[in-house]
């Protein structure tokens, strides 16, 4: 017999990576409420409250407003495999990590993949998506990352769910690094099927997928001429599940996961949604005016900058794994690096929900500098910060 | 603007239906501990004390044993959306609801699907599975359920391994509601694909799937003609993902949950596999000779009763669920109804992990008296609970 592991005892981290970030202590509370069962009535008041709370965070009507159990890649595959049979063209509007995994999604699907790819850090441009529709005719699924993870960039959605429905198609909109951060209007873009998770913008733990589907996503759903090829993320089965009043057994719900959406969604709501939108604005300003006096210029493309996620080029000569290794375990704090191309050129940090705070900003530069300075870089100590703080005063 | 949601507040409840099982306040207390990221060093540790538990817990030595990101039944698809390929010939024993859900995911995985059916508490004989093996070879997989929560039926699992491979099949077995409390010998069977659930007897909240894969079936994934239909499941990626030294990024893994796992894992090694089996099978035992007393027979074969889960036939005349209803609200006790054919016909109550206790034991069959006296069945109240004393005095 192996021995026994010691007791849990993590080292105390500031999160400022790519997520997860920082979950208040109200949220660690919920979770460690003595659970319910899955189909005890008072569970089911409680499923009610977050797709209450889900709505208004997606701002939506759309009575399928649910949370997935799995992490955000859970509620993609989710959103495609439903709405992707065999045979169905599918565009996917590629430039990051994150659509790349769309389109593979889409391929496990039996779909025809049609890619439109731009260059990361870029984002796809409206002319380009309406010009492949009508080229891809008939184009049963149009998909594109709002919030690149990867990149920091922020597509612009306004005006492309209609634009999808002109040419019959459905639009898939991945919210994972956004909601609850930066403004998604699923209702407003006309979107079919809108997905996030809870471990970035919403300052809950991973463990489950916020997915929302339109009445016409519903519409297709319903009209699939072959069954969906996942059992676990079957949305017509988990619409019963979640639908009030009927309630049918599907699969048991992660409850203490529950627990805690439901309290980070309550904390999101009691700030309100546009003073929290304003509050990422604001912190990510001052963190990318103190990055720039190290010499850090911003990956994504100018006026299509995320907010949530800051995605900065390592300065030239700098070796990127050393000093992010270093900031982590000496200066405790968690920054990202790059993905795929990115890799060995970007730091990835992220001031998302709770870890959106002056302060966090204030720490993650003041470890930069010490660690660049510490690399030999010629980096005034304090610079950093300042100009953060003016960049606060505004 | 809606009304914010009120603080979250449950009921008190004694779990003792088809999970979730009551949790440690200890494993509440490792879900509410400040988060790590998932690709941080210290997470990657506790990682492989998961790993390292897991597989005592199992009785393997498969370096592919870990933890899926999502409830039991993505533990089931997981099994069986990587080994099953478009053609491939998968004989599925069943005999409850959760065999015929694994029927259902062979039919989605595009497998050609053998059905062995037996009447609900039954078990399936292992002739008649050698006997199917021959008649549609060449056979990919094997599909049984050890504990069939819906019948409360204990599958023997012994030899069956070795037929399997006599015919070149993969054995796959569901351990959901058996593992951390019925004797579970992955290596012994010589099975190549058993998953499990958080929420029996490991005494977990729901959330995480324990899956352990053989190196033979490690060889059918890598050697697969199309790509596995879903990405969140796909053994490759997944296995790139918690394999020491590589740690490739794949997806978010749920921390606060994997956090829970191994605090929930450490009280069952503690306790031990052997005592916890016999704990299971003193209560269990206790449970029977009480609910005799009401005339409720066990709907499972004899001698292939599950220790863990109780499926009790109701007693003729009385409606089931306005029992049920109020072993719940007034008593403030969960157990489960029937499902599927099932349904009205049995109560089924679980005595997992936490749950199994002699106070449990004698507070439920308290409830059913007092609910069934209400209801006009002439009960004398105290019998169950005494007749429970006896089983335990031998």
């Amino acid at each position: 017999m192996a021995t026994l592991v010691p007791e849990l005892n993590p080292p105390s981290r500031l999160l400022l990576g790519p997520g997860p970030s920082m979950v208040s202590p109200r949220v660690l509370r919920a979770m460690s409420v003595p659970l319910l069962g899955h189909l005890d009535p008072a569970f089911l008041g409680i499923m009610n409250d977050v797709q209450q709370q889900l709505r208004e965070v997606f701002r939506t009507k759309n009575p399928f407003t649910i949370a997935i159990s799995g992490t955000g890649s859970a509620g993609m595959e989710a959103a495609l495999v439903n709405l992707v049979e065999p045979g169905d063209t599918a565009l996917v509007c590629v430039n990051g990590v994150f659509s790349t995994r769309m389109a593979d999604i889409v391929e496990r699907c039996g779909g025809k993949l049609v890619k439109l790819e731009t260059p990361w850090g870029q984002v796809t441009d409206l002319a380009r998506i309406e010009e492949a529709l009508k080229k891809n005719a008939p184009v049963k699924v149009v998909a594109v990352v709002h919030a690149e993870t990867s990149t920091g960039a922020q597509q612009p959605i306004e005006g492309l769910g209609k634009l999808c429905h002109q040419h019959g198609a459905l639009l898939v909109v991945d919210t994972v690094t956004s909601l609850g951060g930066v403004p998604v209007e699923v209702d407003g873009w006309e979107a079919d099927a809108v997905y996030s998770g809870t471990q970035k913008c919403l300052s809950c733990p991973p463990g489950l997928a916020p997915l929302t589907l339109s009445p016409r996503a519903l519409e297709a759903v319903k009209g699939r001429k072959s069954k969906c090829r996942s059992w676990y993320l079957d949305a017509g089965m988990i619409a019963d599940y979640w639908a009030e009043g009927k309630r049918a057994y599907h699969h048991t719900a992660p409850i203490s996961m529950v627990y805690a959406l439901r309290e980070s969604l309550r904390i999101v709501l009691e700030e309100g949604l546009e003073a929290r939108f304003e509050r990422h604005r604001r912190h990510s300003a001052a963190l990318m005016a103190g990055v720039a006096t190290l010499g850090c210029a911003p990956q994504a493309q100018a006026g299509h900058r995320l907010a949530s996620l800051n995605c900065i080029q390592v300065p030239a000569g700098v070796e990127e794994a050393p000093i992010r290794k270093a900031v982590l375990l000496e200066n405790g704090i968690e920054i990202g690096g790059g993905l795929g191309p990115l890799a060995g050129k970007v730091w990835r940090i992220g001031l998302m929900g709770e870890s959106s705070r002056q302060e966090n900003v204030l720490a993650v530069l003041a470890a930069l500098e010490q660690q660049l300075k510490k690399a030999g870089r010629p980096v005034r100590l304090g610079a950093a910060g300042a100009a953060a703080l003016e960049a606060y005063a505004g």
